[in-house]
């Protein structure tokens, strides 16, 4: 894919980006599926899986949809795709909502 | 690229995501083009970029190996390109090395 391919993907994808809206409470209900890799409070169960307590909201919104389009190859990037291909936009918000809301080093 | 192809590539690449060997103090010094982004305390500087204190070192590894190797897309992606083309597969580990040994909530 060439640079400016990726630059106008950027711009396109910009505005999806700042959308936010997430609820915590609703994300919490949804997360039952990332448990087993990122952990029940979001430090992750294996070396090779990012936590996610206390991540960044707008970061974690982009990596899903980044996912969900199968923009993400390489580590275990594939892993992923059987998660996300369900979720709804709101799905994602709530999601990134409720991890970045969680205490950085794990529960408290 | 098919699902097939996904998961080849993971398992030719596994035996490097189980490297090893990053030396944190080493990373330190050539963190000096992260810090505009992710903080000169792993806690990022916009909400688009995401926290890289206390990540998981292996993590950290395949990501910067998937941004290297231009298997990274969407969200801001673009811009790690130009960061991670000079680095040395050494660099990569020092810099995985010393993001996940600072505390996961930024700056004691």
């Amino acid at each position: 894919m060439k640079k400016w391919m990726v630059f106008a993907a950027a711009l396109l994808f910009a505005p999806l980006l700042q959308a936010q809206g997430g609820d915590p409470e609703a994300g919490k209900g949804k997360a039952t599926m990332c448990v087993s890799c990122h952990g029940q409070d979001g430090i992750s169960t294996a070396p090779i899986y990012p936590n996610l307590a206390g991540q960044k909201e707008q970061y974690l919104v982009s990596s899903l949809q980044a996912y969900k389009n199968g923009q993400r190859e390489g580590g275990q990037s594939a892993l992923m795709y059987p998660m996300v291909s369900g979720l709804s936009e709101q799905d994602i918000l709530d999601l990134a909502a409720y991890y970045a809301s969680m205490p950085p080093g794990g529960a408290e």
